[in-house]
């Protein structure tokens, strides 16, 4: 990795920084499969290949990330623990590969965040302390921590080692279509932060430049569209809602938006009654479970919002720690829509 | 394949058999993932592989067994077509066979069948003859369709062919933990006819030689494990009920049952109520869909049936097609067991 540039701002990450990312995931991660429906393409009239990140350590993709950048700090720092905010799957991610490290954690986590993830974080060993999304600065909250007890304030996205580490999922992904002679014309990815899209565009660059790389966002948090688009990072609408509790961010990532402002084809959006439909059909056809942040990319595909007729397009399912009362009320509407 | 013995029972598989099965799948089936979940593992003190077959063509094992017999019929059989019986998961594996393969296919299936085997089973293209369960002779009404139509009939797991190919998910299973480097004390295996465990049994004989296979049933329709304790095939009583609709039959097939009265350890049962626990375990740690029949494996190692500490246990999940309405049902009556 660079040294920061001369402006303060983070280095972006390189190719060879993802190479070197997947190198030290090899034994902690999962290699989540690449799976294929033949119903589902015959739905879309063309080929997809889901990179089935639910089945990923934690749950979600964010273990990636999380362990990369935790793993390389030297033993004092280990010592002093980490404090992150996460609305879960990244406070999952930190949570295990801190546990893994025997690095002491704290995750600030918004009180309405799904009961597994809080549960799951807990699980792995960490102390959460919750605060109101609507109301309450996590970072203020996380760096007063972070002060009280000389521990290190996790970066998310705007870590260089974190959006590497995301970017082994499509360094795989790329693989794994060129193991069954498949051409990718486009690869749909969910975006909240825009951390994982950002790592994948930059494996993507290199290993299927023919490649459209396109994110996806919950309808009212479509901000990295809409920034893609202006050219700049515009902010979402303070009362905007989503079933989409993993992809609810006021604006795009400061180093994922550099990224992806160079290597993105644009952005998707995506109603939460197509999300609902999308976990249904993951459940039916793909007997996945997948949360709603994880399903947006799919659902891209399935409504037509992106029309993959003819084409062959890679779409990553980014987690599955959703609640069970949550996922049966949305199996439930997207039944009820249907018929 | 040898011919059939001098007193015309089918010729049991051989390891041979399940190889070129093998081979005879590479391109049609999928290559399923052995999953692993470091929660699961705490919780029964042991390290589980799970082999995946939720995953596989059609959400279940089955696939594997019909397409590697159906595509060994020359070009005349395969226009008289077939006929076979299944409460739903060898329907679908028999339709998707067939229809790659260009054969009418007549699948005589129950009529409290889940509405997803049925849907599944009519969108591979195979016309669906529904017959009442408890009431009806379904051999009788497909060997009756079977001579209206000249057709053939499907001999499910009294096939060599079906169990062989069956076998391939053990060949893989082992093929899998060795690359992991586990080495397996035992494997447990969902059994209703006993085609899956027996064509298992037969890879893991040679792959494997050190584990215990065991069949895994549910409560009142452990006929596997008493007919294996008695050394001849018993038959569960007619009012036995379970909401392991794919694990239904009356007694072990009868060449499932000379295999594996020759190679499984015993034979396991599990509650209703363990099973959909397992059920609840998947949607939480594995992130996968898996139907009541296909989670007694689990089950058994959840709930202690199997004592797993200190030990390497590989688990085949075998299905995942289950209606949304009774997987929601199953998940909300685990989670009220549970607190």
């Amino acid at each position: 990795m660079n040294k920061n540039s001369d402006d303060g701002a983070m280095p972006i990450p390189s190719f060879a920084d993802v190479v070197d990312a997947a190198a030290r995931l090899k034994n902690e991660a999962v290699r989540t499969p690449l799976l294929e429906s033949p119903a589902l393409n015959g739905i879309v009239g063309g080929r997809l290949l889901i990179k089935a990140e639910v089945l990923q350590r934690t749950g979600a993709f964010k273990f990636r990330g999380a362990y990369n950048s935790l793993s390389r700090l030297q033993a004092q720092a280990r010592r002093r623990g980490i404090v992150a905010c996460s609305s879960g799957n990244h406070a999952q991610g930190v949570a295990a590969a801190a546990q893994i490290l025997g690095m002491p954690a704290v995750i600030v986590m918004p009180q309405d965040a799904p009961a597994i993830k809080l549960e799951n974080t807990r699980a792995y060993g960490a102390e959460v302390r919750l605060y109101d999304r609507y109301r309450e600065n996590r970072e203020a909250i996380a760096a007063e921590i972070a002060q009280e007890r000389g521990a290190i304030v996790d970066r998310t996205f705007e870590d260089p080692y974190v959006v590497a580490g995301q970017g082994t999922a499509a360094l795989e992904l790329a693989e794994q279509a060129n193991e069954r002679g498949a051409k990718l014309d486009a690869v749909l990815i969910p975006c909240g932060g825009g951390g994982l899209i950002s790592g994948c565009a930059i494996a993507l660059a290199q290993r299927c430049p023919q490649a459209e790389v396109y994110a996806v966002e919950p309808e009212g948090f479509e901000d990295t569209a809409r920034s893609l688009a202006a050219g700049e990072r515009l902010r979402n609408r303070p009362d905007a809602r989503s079933i989409c509790d993993a992809l609810l961010v006021p604006t795009p990532g400061e180093l994922p938006f550099r990224i992806n402002s160079q290597l993105l084809a644009g952005g998707l959006v995506v109603s939460d009654a197509e999300t609902a439909g999308a976990m249904a059909a993951a459940f039916r056809y793909l007997k996945l479970v997948v949360e709603p942040g994880g399903a947006v990319a799919l659902a891209a595909a399935l409504s037509g919002r992106y029309d993959c007729r003819g084409k062959t397009v890679a779409i990553i399912c980014s987690g599955g720690n959703v609640d069970p009362d949550t996922f049966c009320r949305l199996l439930q509407q997207a039944d009820t829509t249907q018929t």
